[in-house]
């Protein structure tokens, strides 16, 4: 029983999809996404209007979506995380009702109470038989987890896979389910696979990001938490992906066993799972090649859903033993609360992801950024948009130190008995604020709200304004 | 966050279970399960009453649950088969309320739709971690797919999970994830090894399983299914195993590529998957060591759902692809209506398992039975039970050849065409009465009802009757 149809229209008609529905898309395939794009230019052309998109993030690629938005196609947004190129549209208040922000975690959790509800999934896979038994990890396409796609797969009245390529069934390491799937499409391309992963991973040489690094994994050194049974999770890019660095030389030095690696995963962290730092990576997103190749390969490189990584609903989650996690910000303020949202301009420019779950959880929270960028103090009275709460954010570093959260005493014993600067945050604030002068704050802001940031708890957390 | 407590009773309690509550149990330990007695006996002893079972099946191991029947600690039971030790009791009316026999696909639909909601899951895992990611295929009690488990662990409102190996976390090779389970419980032992799988799995030499096994292969033969890409399901014993001996000389000497074999799972069915016979397994129980071990390193032995198995809500499943099924049967009638539930005398000896649900799918459903069994004859006016309509019957044979639904003319013309002798099933049943005399009927049947039949389809298909 074959679910291919000849192309994506016949899927969509096929689904009944009426103006004011719901679909939704994952971001497996990030900047080289072509899927968000030929689905929505399709319903546009076929003269659909005011519908909600639910995706896990809206990237530059998808910036064709502005026009969409512009001519009332798509009147509603939830989403996780959007690039600055939508972002802009939206903050300038280009679509007609607020975007929902919500996190990897509680992106799925909505959408398994029926909070989010989900008319049709389109979600593309690199791989999938007729049947739609499918995966991430083999194809021109492949993208390796699919971590974000189940949760659409399991709870979507319809379910579209859009795949390039078909392989008989059955598929025998599939990710995503047969008895989920309603209609199979099969296009020439669903991404540009050089947009979909990074080539090899590699550690920046910018001097202030490997300071930074360096500081920040004294810090995991000093905090009591680097021993067997570690788990530690850490970003792709800058500072982030160099306390990887450090941290596997210190690992594989005092001879440390760690637990596992978590998150969107990186050539490095295969490395370190490969040298025998980690007994396992647990995976919902993959960033290069080599992580790809990893989960594809290697048995000990999980591919788990979004839910299995941070759904607060959940009754555990890889998330929940975690000891030591590394983000980032685009301001920290002086009670902690970091954002990920906007810019200093009060444009949208990124979203929580992952950031409030794993901050929220895991036992030590590091926030790693320069203490200035492009003349612009990180460090504020208040940030313009809180991501994630200061109550979940232990320990900031920057090229200058350490900063700990005033509730975390026992740490800033331990940095200080370690012989790491450790600093107050406020004074950090006044060094920052005496090299780049005061911040203006946000110049252009109006009353309209243009997104609602909702909090792990379901509830709304802040709130962003359209920017003239 | 380890979710370990210190013993069954604490699980129970925590979990809060109270009289009139729903609890359920997998059986893939079948024969050598110690789980559902162990859980039982706790809770008899605690004092809780008027508790309703789930169980995807009752084996003759759970004999001691006719205790807690009597003193109604268990007024209630779904199940998809009672052997004939539980099973005699319930006919003799042990139990409060009628059964609720459900078939292996639709007890998960029923279980996810809400329909059979499930309070507590005690589940047993031959190998977890402390979170209860578990899996069935490691551990000195390894069952290999745990695939009635996943609806269970899914749905019900608390999970516990009773392993007898406990290892560290991360359980990479996970079946069921720890976002499910509430509570991880270590105990001795789980079940008896040699209870829970048999050794090799031997072909019969018994003449006339044998001679039925033939015919059934050359029926299969000159279905027009056996061709590339044919998918396959037989039982585990006797002339359904013989089957697979058979069509597996068949296929390799016509070098036919079959895409996969589903269900329980057997040494034989193994050896054919390596032989090349079948590109993959669909394996949603493993009934030898043999496929224990292939589903545990193997990669195209893939574990199934049992909602993946069959589910009738599903939007596809394995089932749904399935081109030939081989299954048996107690009764059979000149309608193809089967009964797998009772005996000659209307006690309950078994159930539909998947028995209903695969027969429905396939392309040609295939019933195996020697003519007569214990001077009895297979062969009836109107079976005692219809377990499986006979609209999803398409081929009875015995050891005197072949009927055909009359549904079926097309395969009537194939067989003929091939020369296997073909009768009339009337015939067949006045033979049968000719060796064994008129069947007497079930001659102690009382009017009050024992259990009740539910089709695929949700709707009550037949009712079985106390005998006294």
């Amino acid at each position: 029983m074959s679910k291919l149809v000849s192309d994506l229209r016949e899927a969509i008609e096929r689904c009944g999809l009426r103006d004011g529905m719901c679909i939704s898309f994952h971001h497996h395939f990030r900047g080289g996404d072509f899927v968000l794009n030929m689905v929505m230019d399709e319903i546009a052309d076929m003269g659909f209007k005011n519908l909600k998109i639910n995706a896990s993030s809206i990237h530059d690629s998808h910036a064709p979506l502005i026009r969409h938005m512009e001519n009332g196609v798509v009147t509603a947004l939830e989403t996780d995380y959007i690039g600055p190129a939508v972002g802009k549209a939206v903050s300038q208040g280009v679509l007609k009702t607020p975007v929902i922000f919500r996190t990897h975690g509680s992106r799925p959790s909505a959408i398994e109470s029926g909070q989010s509800h989900i008319d049709i999934a389109f979600l593309g896979a690199p791989a999938s038989d007729d049947r739609g038994n499918c995966t991430g990890t083999i194809g021109r396409s492949a993208c390796g987890s699919l971590g974000y796609a189940f949760a659409d797969a399991a709870c979507a009245d319809k379910v579209v896979i859009i795949t390039d390529y078909l392989v008989p069934y059955p598929l025998t390491r599939r990710s995503i389910s047969e008895e989920c799937v309603d209609y199979v499409v099969k296009v020439d391309a669903i991404g540009d696979p050089a947009g979909i992963v990074s080539g090899t991973t590699r550690l920046p040489r910018d001097p202030i990001a490997l300071k930074i690094a360096d500081y920040a994994a004294k810090a995991i050194e000093a905090s009591g938490l680097l021993k067997n049974g570690f788990s530690f999770q850490t970003g792709a890019g800058g500072a982030s992906l160099a306390v990887a660095g450090f941290l596997k030389d210190i690992m594989l030095k005092q001879g440390i066993k760690g637990s596992y690696c978590l998150g969107g995963i990186t050539g490095y962290v295969v490395d370190m799972l490969e040298a025998g730092c980690f007994e396992a990576i647990q995976d919902v997103q993959c960033f290069d090649l080599r992580a790809v190749e990893s989960i594809r390969d290697n048995r000990n490189h999980m591919e788990i859903t979004a839910s299995q990584y941070a759904s607060p609903t959940a009754k555990s989650t890889a998330a929940s033993s975690l000891d030591v996690v590394v983000l980032g910000a685009t301001q920290i303020d002086t009670q902690f609360n970091v954002n990920v949202h906007t810019d200093s301009n009060g444009y949208i420019i990124g979203g929580s992801g992952g950031h409030t779950d794993v901050a929220e959880c895991a036992k030590m929270t590091i926030i790693v950024a320069p203490l200035s960028r492009a003349r612009m103090s990180i460090v504020v009275d208040k940030v313009d948009c809180i991501s994630t709460p200061g109550s979940s954010v232990d320990v900031l570093v920057t090229q200058y130190g350490i900063c700990v959260n005033p509730c975390r005493r026992d740490l800033l014993e331990r940095f200080t008995g370690a012989g790491i600067p450790v600093a107050d945050i406020h004074d950090w604030k006044a060094m920052a604020e005496k090299m780049n002068g005061i911040p203006r704050g946000i110049e252009h802001k109006t009353s309209r709200i243009v997104a609602r940031v909702m909090g792990r708890n379901g509830t709304q957390m802040d709130t962003i304004y359209q920017v003239e």
